[in-house]
């Protein structure tokens, strides 16, 4: 691949000699030669003038300081993005059609053109692949379930029954989508299972990471938009709907029927109680836990920050006296005043 | 199925024309003429009038309000999660028994009567399946487990060698019973491991959620109690024990040696600091840190609720100065009364 | 097994009659007379009078103590450890070699002398396992994957393609190696993926707990020591690095491109935020948040502890309050010493 092969792939402009062969990408700092490196951080500005890539992409405004090719781009990152597309070996369009022998297909699943279904998967009865779907050694796609076009789920991924998941879906190692959400009825001496009647419906676009938990709907389902994206170690209960465009990082958990809005973003660890509601646009900071509905975007937070252990739990102590100290306030400010 | 069926399996009366045909359940709202609804809370009476369901499960003091037949019953909740059980496709009762032809069995394990293991399961020696088990496809039975009847690993779950199982248990995809618990030895330069050389046991009616994790004893094992109920994401570790009709949210960590009692609830994302004991009865809010035991029954809590980050930035960092604010509180009321 | 064996494998002396059989190792408690217990903790020294172990691994300053045989070493903790392996029936010395029929082995992968593959194992292309690894059933081998001498999948593990890991590593049912780290682009209007093109390179006598995941780098590698021990339910994203002989507990969260030192501890459920550097020596205690680089060696914590719900309430509100709470007092201050 040429710089003139990546340059008409994303579709900007290359300054330089375009006829470079490029193998790779890597930062400013640690590409050789036959690498292109990114700006898109002011941070690592420093890095420029001493790279060795093969081409930097960038914006417009640093092209004068770049000792290399230029591949100039209003948004650097999202050329970055792009460009890292081309190098990345399971890439669904790289990956070979065919249904590995030991692959177990039910007779009646229906299986698009370009298909691939690798070692020992589970195709379920009923299941229907669109074109380009590729289906991971040990992945187990329940009965019923569809996936849209090149959606791929890599190794050891479980689909329950009647899962429904849109175009482009990339489901990573782990990942659990449709198991029974957690609803039980408590009859005074025990607790009765309610079966988890409702599906579970992911739009297009959406990415979940390793080990993560979508649970059915009781009832109705459990929705992720469209371009959702999902990291690793998050739950998300029954009933769930969140909207497009919106991202969880790791280790985050939703409790059953809230609705989280379009483009928010929740921080790592971040826990949200069950039947509220987020508007769109709303951001919540690692680790907060969020136990009242927020109806305006912004940034929300809950917590306190690290502190060494000693200085800890004194103050940690005087948080338990905290509504005393109030009052305590309050009786001097009264007695100062009157 | 009819109204009449319906009755006769939840043992209660039909008020209104039995003979109605039913396809299955909704909440009031959504419910169409085939369908069973609900009235178990409140909040949705004000759906009752309007419902178009073909019957209402109620108490009998909302009968008068009901336009539809009514199913009623002095706990609908507990009705509901009954009634629910007749429409689960993945009810144990429901699945055919057999063995795949893909299934890997050890010539030793031990199979009851109308046991069925799907696609590319693994059963190791010594296990022993009683009457109706169901494996599901991937699942792993490590070598001596023991399952009692109608219990279920869906898809892809692990049990390690040696794990017990009560009757009817239901785990759900990805979790794993009876990995090594996080044992070692420091020597002042590194670590050694403590093999881990005890068991899991869980009762009767046990329920697991998908990608959650309990390990194995270090020398005696770590216990589940009956009808404990476990949602996703779970981390119980080496040596717990949680007493019956105890339920865990998901996110739930409890480490080494913890004793949890019955009846108990954890929220989601709950912590618990190892060697502890928690009465029967106790109740700890969502994301709440447990780092003392409980002796008394009640409701817990910990951590600070969500604000937006400008405000929350102001007071954690105050926080850090609490336990200076306290003295300076004290100084004043001293020189006040003083 | 005699005493005598015992203390030859352990290299220390055997006080009183070394020719006992012996079949395992207890608490003080709990061992009967052909258990070996341990004593590495004083508060377990009220229970040696009394055990009727066939003997007894001790400091030599209980010897005397002692009613029974005494294994007498410095270090009776790390001598149990040592002690257990005996007993550890998954010890992969203890596993036969061999490739099962129904695995399915690329034909370019290259194994090792004693080499064993379980049931429905998948082994990618160029995938190389060393002398006397140990792969379970179920698990997934990425192509060009690596892994050093006497490591050990156990049922369901995952690797992507590429991933390195060293010596003995002992590998968690459910943990997952390689996954893409959580990286995307935004354009204003939605996210575009960027490829996670990285490796993860994990060095000798790691282990990782079940339903764990460690990411693949973005550019650059995922890094983890060597001796680092992971728990269960731990999310550590792409491009971390982990210093050699650190531990985290279970349900631990690690954000990209964080640094932690060497011999360092977090608890349970511990949060860093990305692109902090943690240096050696420090620790964390459990569920704490942080968000900035530490820099001195030692133990830090955040949050508060649990409390009565009731209390909380009060306590949680005034947090809110906190910031105008401080203004108030040191207002109150100035009047009075004005």
């Amino acid at each position: 691949m040429t710089l003139a092969d990546i340059a008409r792939h994303l579709n900007i402009p290359v300054r330089g000699d375009d006829a470079i062969a490029v193998r790779g990408l890597a930062t400013l700092k640690d590409a050789g030669p036959d690498q292109v490196a990114f700006l898109a951080n002011r941070a690592y500005l420093k890095d420029l003038a001493s790279t060795r890539a093969a081409a930097v992409l960038l914006h417009p405004e640093h092209a004068k300081e770049c000792p290399v090719a230029c591949l100039e781009t209003a948004n650097p990152y999202v050329g970055y993005a792009q460009l890292s597309q081309l190098f990345d070996p399971m890439a669904v369009a790289r990956l070979e059609a065919g249904v590995h022998p030991s692959a177990i297909v039910a007779e009646d699943a229906v299986l698009g053109e370009g298909v691939r279904i690798e070692a020992n998967a589970v195709v379920g009865s009923g299941a229907m692949l669109e074109d380009r779907v590729v289906i991971g050694p040990g992945s187990i796609v329940g009965a019923d379930s569809r996936l849209g076009e090149e959606s791929h789920l890599h190794a050891n991924v479980t689909l329950y029954h009647g899962v429904v998941i849109g175009k482009r879906a990339i489901m990573h190692s782990g990942c659990v989508i449709g198991a029974d959400g957690f609803g039980f009825a408590h009859d005074g001496a025990g607790w009765h299972k309610i079966a988890q009647l409702g599906g579970v419906i992911l739009g297009d676009d959406v990415e979940v990471g390793s080990c993560s938990s979508i649970d059915r709907g009781a009832l109705g389902d459990t929705v992720i938009g469209n371009d959702v994206k999902i990291d690793s170690q998050v739950q998300i209960a029954h009933n769930v709907h969140i909207g497009d465009h919106t991202a969880l990082a790791g280790c985050v958990g939703i409790a059953g029927s809230t609705r989280v809005g379009r483009h928010c973003m929740l921080g790592g660890g971040v826990g949200l109680s069950g039947h509220l509601t987020l508007c769109d646009g709303v951001q919540v900071t690692g680790m907060s836990l969020v136990t009242n509905s927020i109806h305006t975007p912004g940034v929300y937070s809950s917590g306190t920050g690290a502190m060494t252990n000693q200085q800890w739990r004194k103050n940690a102590v005087r948080f338990k006296q905290l509504d005393e100290m109030a009052k305590r306030l309050a009786r001097l400010e009264k007695r100062q005043l009157g």
